[in-house]
């Protein structure tokens, strides 16, 4: 029987993790496949620079064009990460007649559509599972078992460093900074950790995900996105005893006319099933007006599930390239709908504001909120032992500019000491 | 472009939603499939039976040879349910060159392998995604992204009527036939509910799923099943106030040696993800060394859901077809691990007993338990008004063989009023 020669381009984490299933695995990826996986070549930059892991004389190699143009090689496995020279790679991996398999969400959420067109014109597969929700199948559902529905919304918790961070603010009553550093601690952050706090990293999977749901392509620049280093563990205690949650969501909509894609913290009800998942778990709804409701729950992150996900890509190619039908699951032109700008969109708020202990200082700030169309649902005064009284509103549904409105209006009221706090709630589910 | 015909066998509930969202969905079918989709055949007995949806005329078949040797038809979708005649159709379809889709989970525990091997010979694909779980997604993971993984466990709640009941018994404090009753008013229980009340329905999915994830054979008869209908509410506050609540469970193990396999009300923690499960969803967690744990959640019945699962498998199936690589999917000829009978499979157990109160009840008892080999993990006794007293016991893990003997000799106690409730306790997860 033939057999597969893959080529795993970096040594980093992940590519070891794939070469070490490659071999633990090796008689069942074989079996699924149909015929034997091999490693082929590997692409590093430092040849010299010492690994975990033992790979054969000669196996590794610094220059592209030695697997580029290897025709024994059939299936380009990209664990480099970041756009360049990935992008270029995978290009011309595509052109030159090999298939690829990335777990890389930086590029597919800024190139995809390059990616795909790339992929659709070489008739070649490009597979991505491990690019969303580590282990959790949700890209290939979505390609696949979902595709017969009208989707209208993917929902959830899809970074895990950021649902540890506000796990322990809310379990241990840490500060933000406190939670990160031990989050860092743990390795579940990464030394710098912006792109996972300012939400970035949930933006390019919100990307990836939205592009598929509701086939159109949506890059990480439609992506809204805001992150958690705010939140503090006030907003948490506060927002518990009103029966919420603070999570970083992503939230992406369809109606069939218009885009809405979005990551942000936001307050869900307790009961909610997202409000239970902690740690570094994630969880994503999928909905849609035939199938309902589902949901996708597990370990969005880690050396060996996103390893376990890469092979089961690399088994699917392996079984369309000795079935001659690469290409196959490719996505079709899309229609582009647009997205919906922030201020647009309608959700509930949750504000939090110091007022001086004045007469008349509510109404001045109610007055202020009802000129611009936000209506109050629920509304708690605390008065603090300076004097001050702060102010805890819950509202109703409103546009997010005529929020955001409002509350520069407030900022500048006398009486106002301070904005403490302004958050979505999504109780809509 | 070619366009792809389907024929429907049944025109019940399922194979009617399905034609309607043929219907609604046509554009999108044709656009994801890459040709249009469309009806050629519909086989059903009673051709003058009225029904809920139009079809032209001339639509209708109650002749099997007139789809069989329809070459124009590719794909056929079995909707009619039971062994036969679904088992001899799709045999005859496979052989006779079409696909299959079908959501037959009787006929697929009950004849699996000889099913997978006629789609295998015949080199064309037989899909079923709707079998197990409604629309969610689990049959195309457990086949495509979770196959690099060695799959240790699966484990679920995989009936919606019994986990209805259940969740009225407990959070209304019904009897189990009350709550029977208003599951079959809300059209959430069969006339008939003995397959899914005595297990028999998740016994089926369970062969499903551990055959998939297991790549071993696995049959309903391979499957040991109890039901809920000796479930009290008594039985539900008890658990309750010990932390646990009592759901059917589907539970799957592979330790590469043997396989269990078992469908069976069980104490879970309150804490555990499926023990927030309610009402008719379905969740389904599966386990493996390296992908750690991911967990499928949704509603598992209902007639677009499970039509929006099945039309998913014809669109994966008609490109299939197009490019030529049916049967990619077909299981290999598994190995066949042995089944540990359910006596040598270890679990925790919950039991209540009535005893008489007599000084050294409790003494005889706990001697008995000794001399098995259970040991006992929490012990409460409840002085009654009648002067009996009854014992709730959490045991340790022992083998169900040695619970079962010991719980037949303390039945033989002249102290023992009564075996109030024997179930087992699952939070080992």
């Amino acid at each position: 029987m033939e057999k597969i020669k893959i080529a795993v381009l970096g040594l980093g984490t992940l590519g070891q993790g794939i070469i070490t299933m490659l071999n633990t695995q090796r008689e069942q990826l074989a079996k699924n496949a149909g015929c034997p996986i091999e490693l082929g070549r590997v692409l590093e930059k430092y040849l010299t620079k010492k690994r975990g892991i033992p790979l054969p004389e000669g196996m590794c190699t610094n220059r592209w064009e030695d697997i580029l143009n290897d025709d024994s090689i059939q299936i380009i496995v990209e664990t480099i990460g970041g756009i360049e020279p990935a992008r270029t790679y995978i290009l011309q991996a595509l052109q030159g007649g090999k298939s690829v398999v990335t777990a890389n969400k930086d590029l597919l959420a800024a190139y995809g559509q390059e990616l795909f067109r790339a992929a659709r014109e070489a008739k070649r597969d490009l597979y991505f599972e491990a690019s969303v929700g580590g282990a959790i199948p949700i890209i290939g559902p979505l390609r696949q078992s979902l595709i017969a529905d009208r989707l209208s919304q993917v929902m959830g918790i899809i970074n895990g460093t950021t649902n540890y961070v506000l796990t322990k603010m809310e379990e241990e009553n840490s500060s933000f900074e406190k939670a990160l550093q031990e989050a860092q601690d743990s390795g579940f952050a990464e030394a710098d950790p912006t792109a996972d706090i300012e939400g970035h990293d949930a933006a390019r999977k919100a990307a990836i995900l939205a592009t598929l749901a509701f086939h159109s392509q949506v890059n990480f620049n439609d992506v809204y996105a805001e992150g958690i280093s705010k939140i503090t563990k006030e907003d948490m205690a506060l927002a518990r005893n009103l029966g919420y949650r603070i999570k970083l969501l992503a939230i992406c909509r369809n109606d069939g006319e218009v885009i809405e894609a979005r990551v942000h913290p936001a307050l869900i009800p307790l009961d909610h099933p997202l409000s239970g998942v902690r740690d570094i778990y994630n969880a994503i709804f999928v909905k849609g007006p035939e199938l309902g409701e589902t949901m996708f729950y597990g370990v969005g992150t880690g050396q060996l599930p996103s390893a376990s996900a890469v092979l089961g890509d690399v088994v699917a190619v392996a079984r369309n390239i000795r079935y001659d039908c690469q290409g196959r699951l490719n996505m079709v032109e899309n229609r582009i709908l647009p997205i919906l700008p922030i201020e647009k969109v309608k959700t509930r708020f949750f504000l939090r504001l110091l007022l001086k202990d004045e007469a008349g200082a509510l109404a001045q700030v109610t007055d202020i909120l009802g000129q611009w169309g936000v209506s109050i649902a629920r509304l708690v005064q605390i008065v603090l032992d300076s004097g001050d009284a702060e102010l805890v509103f819950v509202t109703h549904e409103v546009a997010n500019g005529q929020m955001q409105q409002a509350v520069a209006k407030i900022r500048q009221l006398a009486v106002t000491k301070k904005v403490l706090t302004l958050l979505r709630v999504e109780d809509s589910n």
